[in-house]
């Protein structure tokens, strides 16, 4: 089963050097969760061959420009492309505002129902929920309200060993025995055990998404353990009293948040329009956490079951 | 001195094919004027090279999406990249309101001075005037209150034949002549005929830019003469009534507004994503008006003085 990353932008707010204005899309099995919306963002969909309207739901981080402006456009592409499943967006206070007044002006009422739900809220929340997902969002410290999420698979039935089950075996029993249950008999015996007859589930694999940010260790409890942790890593080490002053986190203070939360790989991106070759921001933090890779247009990071 | 125009974008509403949202840049010597500006905008005008803070004014025709949504992205883009001169948009009613709520939410003061000046009426109007330009606008008919533009290069002075006019000739005398009055003593005489001493002037160029508009004769009147016109061409003559359902033209009646209107030269663009190929347009115009041409991404139209 799939769980990949795509990388749609890597930019910060210029979009220079063929880096995009940030986006991701997260593919968990069958949902598609497109997280930020820069502009440009559909058109990265269609030179992917991602069909924008497999999306799900969208999580918006903060309302700076290189974070959304492709929204309305995308929205409308859906639309026009006769969308009907609904549409689940998640952003900060603000964005319904301004996507219902552009949608007034174009005098489009829309084919498909467009949820939009409010973050809010200073600690980790938890803001969806499928029988088989969870996303979080948690607070962000940046210049406008701005949060982080994380998308965790649910733990997975324990595995039926085939070579091991009964041949004449009830459903029930089955389902039992996923759920990691010994099988009984009416007395309530054991007549078989879990363990003799399943494997461990396979593993729940999960996301951090790490949008803008000064360096901000509090995160650090909030995405603990995750498999791939993106963080944002505007600018260099020599950059770091800039990065502090815009509300921005260099790739060492990215590598440092990753270590602290025994991430399992990082992923930094967000790179200032400053810099035309972005290699040096991998020398730096693999200094400190030695399993960081650039995010860059088109690369896909994907974690294994 | 330059007279031309860049297609910047040359789709309608969904993106596809590599054909961006609308979006002209053109240039009249030193002035820039930005006409339209899909979502991309911005990327399209670095991909050639075209520095985005020599834009002097932008004319947005309505507020459907895909003639817009890169605007609020390139205002921040100027911001970000240091831009201090004022930037004119002339948008209709609502455009104002869309930036200012973007700008409120990402807490963002530009630098700039950012006039909005709101296009109002139903007839030709003058907007915008330079030393050496006009520009007009005049009412489209489309689904949304719609405008077209006009840009004009005023009338020129004569030019002064250097082989022809004494050596010993005074400033004021050079100002009569180009302005083709003839030179006279003090009593009044002749002494000078002008067209002794000047060449004609050189031509006074024109642009007239027709966006999304159902196919409408009323608006010839505007336009007459002009040397480059661009009308928009959604479809094909096979789909007449789509075409005027959704308040769009075809190739052919595009060419019949040009043939009547007596341009030099059509621009036909905003082609519909049903058609992959787009080469039948041209063939299907250059029937009632062989001087057509296809707006494609990157083409220049240059007009010689």
């Amino acid at each position: 089963m799939t769980f990949c990353l795509k990388i749609l932008g890597s930019g910060s707010s210029v979009p220079v050097y063929g880096r995009l204005h940030t986006a991701h899309l997260l593919t968990i099995n069958n949902t598609r969760y497109l997280i930020d919306c820069g502009e440009g963002t559909q058109l990265s969909l269609m030179k992917y061959h991602l069909k924008q309207n497999r999306i799900n739901a969208i999580f918006i981080s903060h309302l700076h420009g290189d974070h959304y402006l492709g929204l309305t456009g995308l929205i409308s592409s859906m639309h026009l492309l006769g969308r009907h499943k609904p549409l689940i967006i998640f952003a900060p206070p603000g964005l319904s505002e301004i996507i219902s007044i552009q949608l007034k002006y174009s005098n489009t009422v829309i084919s498909f129902d467009l949820r939009l739900i409010v973050l809010t809220g200073n600690r980790l929340h938890l803001i969806h929920e499928t029988p088989t997902q969870t996303v979080h969002s948690f607070p962000l410290d940046h210049r406008v309200p701005c949060w982080g999420f994380i998308f965790r698979e649910k733990p997975k039935s324990r595995r039926i060993n085939k070579e091991k089950i009964p041949e004449k075996i009830l459903i029930r029993d089955i389902i039992r025995l996923k759920s990691g249950k010994d099988l009984t008999d009416h007395s309530g015996r054991v007549i078989y055990k879990n363990k003799d007859l399943t494997f461990p589930p396979k593993k729940s694999r999960s996301y951090a998404y790490c949008s803008d940010t000064v360096y901000d260790p509090r995160i650090i409890s909030y995405i603990n353990g995750v498999d791939l942790l993106y963080h944002e890593s505007t600018f260099l080490k020599e950059k770091e009293d800039i990065a502090s002053k815009t509300y921005h986190t260099t790739s060492e203070q990215a590598a440092m948040i990753a270590k602290a939360a025994n991430a399992k790989k990082l992923i930094i991106g967000h790179y200032s329009a400053r810099y035309k070759d972005i290699s040096e921001f991998r020398s730096e933090a693999v200094k400190t956490f030695g399993e960081t890779e650039l995010a860059l247009e088109g690369k896909t990071f994907c974690v294994e079951e």
